[in-house]
């Protein structure tokens, strides 16, 4: 049995649940979360094992203001949607989204069985994230506004 | 062929370099470095693809003031040295290492074949780093030192 500071990730409880308001939370389709960096007692970045099913994805098309975020695929395939198309990630590839760079990404699985990854993305107040394709945003107070700049 | 923000590891290149003074630098052994988070740009935090082959060592045993470490094992197994003693570590098992905890780690391989992991760590200015078993520290100024605080 592992003990800290080592983990067996089959222990830390899957989340399904998605922050996002409707109706984009719903679009994330199959997908579960495993917060390997909080359970080992980490603030300073998040490093979460990320299961998509067939249709999930990891997340609305997206870039932060603040934080760099990194991605390396464990297992399945999963697609990388970026201002350049499309690319298929595979088992062993990465990829990787600094902070600053407006040019959206997410994943998507559209295969017919799992794709795991690792996600990790460091830990800044007054970040602000950008959804190019949708009426969204998040503001430095941590608040999903219209692009108006109405709450949702 | 990945483009960025994709990146297939293999096409990056292999370092074998230690920055430790001697007589812990050639400890090391066989270790090699991929630098995947520099390839895709980032600068926030670190993420390194690591392979030890028999006998290699991650580092020193050390802790940090200020960064937070985490690893997470691809194939192979290391095993993880902490105050706690010895703990195996296989593909798929985790650890992380909080910054300012006071508990030096570091993971050896004492198999006959080659062990591959990823290791992340943020960066930050001020950070020192601290080695309970040698005669040795990083001060905040990114020098190495003797206990004494003279330089190597």
């Amino acid at each position: 049995m592992a003990r800290l500071p080592a983990l067996d990730p089959n222990t830390v409880p899957e989340r399904r649940t998605s922050i996002y308001p409707e109706p984009f939370r719903s679009r994330m389709g199959d997908r579960s979360k495993r917060r390997l960096g909080d359970a080992c007692g980490l603030t300073r970045f998040g490093v979460n094992l990320v299961t998509l099913g067939p249709g999930g994805q990891s997340a609305l098309r997206h870039w932060h203001t603040l934080e760099d975020e990194f991605v390396y695929v464990l297992s399945g395939e999963v697609v990388l949607v970026t201002n350049d198309g499309e690319q298929v990630l595979r088992a062993g590839m990465a990829a990787g989204f600094p902070a600053g760079k407006a040019d959206g990404h997410h994943l998507i699985n559209r295969t017919d069985r799992p794709a795991v990854y690792l996600e990790v993305g460091d830990r800044l107040v007054g970040d602000e994230v950008h959804y190019p394709d949708i009426d969204l945003f998040v503001s430095a107070d941590m608040t999903f506004r219209h692009k108006s700049g109405e709450p949702y």
